[in-house]
């Protein structure tokens, strides 16, 4: 084990220590705390699945970026699961007969791509899912997109740090066929726009004319992918933008109406180049980006009808996204919405630091105290060494970040204990028996970090 | 995908559907809270490791459990961690020389072990891991086995249903050098110690001869796994009972001292029989068992001096132990402790479930209003259904367990809503602008279940 390479964790993965942890932790309330307030319930499912639950979907072009293994004298080949969109569409199709609907779940699970990590890339990541099943309206496209804006208001971002960028299959896919693609190429044709910029221009057009688009309307594609428009855009400006027609444009503006009105307008924009890659969708789409535009997409998601079916369920309507950890970590950073210290400050603090101060029944004191506190719900620390030097064990108070200290000394005899508010630098005798009601009382709330 | 085995999660591991990832939850609230307020940091790492990092401690015998893999054309070999210590023991090494000391961790990730599934043991579960590094006296014992104990209380178990098994190698060391067993032999008699109900008795003479035991001291070795003593015993009593001497007993009577001191001496009890089958322990070891002795060990522990070192860190003194969700799950099920309906009362209850009662203003009143009080971390539902049935409403948010139901109706023309208590049945009309404020008053203290 002298190997130094073993020091590390392996490539494209992590280690939490207490500062990276605390980050995360701070992620994830702010995750379940929106999901929890619009009324997501919480699931999970296995951390691998069958191999197989993967391939229906995506087909066998996915198994280089899975991580793929068998269990020793096994014959089940299982997979690390690389998104949680199969998990969950095999959950619903499991018990869609009884399961009350509509159904409104979110997970906060780890995900694994076996590919090269890059910025924003790792091998093992926590994305966060939400979903709504069952709702065919722009009612459901609205709480899940209000659920992701309100976690960004609650990690301290604002419409000038992110933008919500809001497309629609409906729409584009009207748009395309008024060009003259063929309606059963459209799949094609979301692939290439989705794809674009990875393309040489000829490429594009030589990919363009198989979709049935002759050089004009190809270009008109070009432009359709830029059309960027605001949030409270017309069904007409639409049209006329997209070239289709006003009609087509209604179950955008629909939504775009009700964002307004949920007053989450001013995150939002049109913007016809949000493709998503994955053929699912079946109608909006949208993905959440640094408002510069650089870094890759912190989340994307939209309404995928038909997937349910797809993994043996009934057909039911759906819309959901997912957010990576990776990506708005680096956003969090870059904008100055983490502590300085890198988490330090989102440790939880002590409620209580006790000092054993030379009394010889205080150290039985302090043990008891102890034990009282925390069953009383409080947060306690005390030293490990020696020292029963008053002043060097307040600093170690300070500097775990302790709320007060109790300092248990020679008026221990009378039943008083020292109780410092290391804040103010205030101090003054309380009596043993008061100390657990008194440092509840000056925490006042429960405490929102477990 | 018709294939009705996709439907299923992989064997021996889990879905967790609303209700049961309530109970998940409620059990990973009690590890966290007590872990926190007994001063630890949470930590996590990779869900998978180089293979190499568990056959280093256990040799190459353990990889039969393991579910290894490699990435489609890398050469790396990988496996799903099956247990935390040397994620653990890697992540102290890797930066001995900048932590802060003594480190107190604990962690709460999944595990993997590819085992045939029984009653108590799957092939994915949950483990909580507490670690306290640097500390050489038996205040860090006192201080992991604290945190169990509270976390066990805050689960509404108590002495009746948990015990607490302690044992110390040292002290059994002793006995069985006082029985002749030879020195270098120790750690096969701790081994077949821990083994001994699963084999032959003429087997266990046999191992116990080619420790060096003679037949009545074999005899003496079967008692000594069979002696259990009450926590505040004595040092000569335990000498006694063990055939060493008291001041062998010494180190495991101090902690039992303290235990007593810290009011969790009703949870424990002395049991020789308490081996732990890992190599790594050197000093106490302890179980937590239901109480009638029932399934497998909720959890096991104990102090592990040598096994930094072993992993390329420095020498470093550490106690710790591991509690799994399964077993812990059948227990706090079989005693009661979790809620009727499987996890139903423990899902987090909406603050608010909006009514929208026919007012044509009301439809956007209700998204604008739901925004506001989700922005000011309240629990908003509402209904998807296109009825404006007031009763109809009512009673889908009796059926969520909302706490209270604003009625959006005519009074709205007044700048009115109905607010009306569920639980009580008392309504009264109170201004659009004072709901925010009501409700968050209404509710009183922070949410304690993110």
């Amino acid at each position: 084990m002298s190997d130094a390479a073993h020091r590390q964790p392996p490539k494209g993965t992590r280690d939490f220590y207490p500062p990276e942890m605390a980050i995360r932790r701070h992620i994830e309330r702010a995750w379940r705390g929106a999901s929890i307030d619009h009324g997501f319930d919480e699931i999970d499912g296995p951390t691998f699945e069958h191999l197989s639950l993967y391939t229906v979907k995506s087909g066998e072009g996915i198994i280089n970026e899975l991580f793929s293994f068998r269990r020793a004298g096994g014959d089940d080949d299982y997979a690390l699961r690389p998104e949680f969109t199969p998990t969950l569409a095999r959950m619903v199709a499991a018990r869609a007969a009884s399961l009350p609907q509509p159904i409104k779940w979110f997970a906060i699970p780890t995900h694994f791509r076996a590919e090269r990590p890059q910025r924003g890339r790792l091998r093992e990541f926590i994305q966060w899912n939400v979903d709504l099943i069952g709702v065919e309206g722009s009612q459901a496209e609205l709480d899940v997109l209000s659920t992701a804006i309100i976690a960004m208001e609650r990690l301290g971002l604002s419409p000038a740090d992110v933008r919500v960028r809001l497309s629609h299959r409906g729409v584009v896919a009207a748009a395309l066929q008024a060009l003259g693609a063929q309606q059963e190429r459209l799949a094609d044709a979301f692939a290439l726009l989705d794809r674009r910029e990875k393309m040489e221009p000829k490429e594009f057009d030589v990919r363009a004319e198989a979709i049935g688009l002759g050089s004009a309307a190809t270009e008109r594609l070009g432009l359709i992918a830029r059309t960027k428009l605001p949030i409270d855009s017309d069904a007409r400006s639409i049209g006329a933008a997209l070239g289709c027609s006003a009609a087509d444009a209604e179950p955008l503006v629909e939504l775009c109406t009700r964002l307004i009105a949920a007053d989450l307008g001013a995150w939002c924009d049109l913007d016809f180049g949000i493709v998503r890659g994955l053929a699912y969708y079946t109608g909006s789409v949208f993905e959440l980006h640094e408002a510069s535009g650089a870094e890759r997409a912190i989340a994307g998601g939209g309404r995928y009808d038909k997937l349910i079916e797809l993994f043996g369920g009934p057909s039911m309507p759906a819309v959901g996204f997912g957010m990576g950890d990776v990506v708005l970590g680096l956003l969090l950073h870059d904008r100055g919405k983490l502590p300085a210290a890198d988490g330090d400050s989102l440790m939880p603090r002590p409620d209580v630091f006790l000092v054993s101060a030379g009394a010889p029944e205080a150290e039985a004191m302090v043990l008891q105290l102890a034990a009282t506190l925390r069953r009383g719900g409080l947060h306690v620390r005390h030293s490990y060494k020696a020292t029963r030097n008053v002043g060097k064990l307040l600093s170690e108070a300070g500097k775990c970040r302790a709320r007060h200290a109790i300092i248990l000394g020679a008026e221990l005899e009378q039943g008083m204990v020292a109780w410092k508010d290391l804040a103010a630098g205030t101090q003054r005798l309380i009596p043993v028996a008061d100390v657990l009601a008194s440092v509840q009382a000056a925490r006042g709330q429960a405490r929102a970090e477990l």
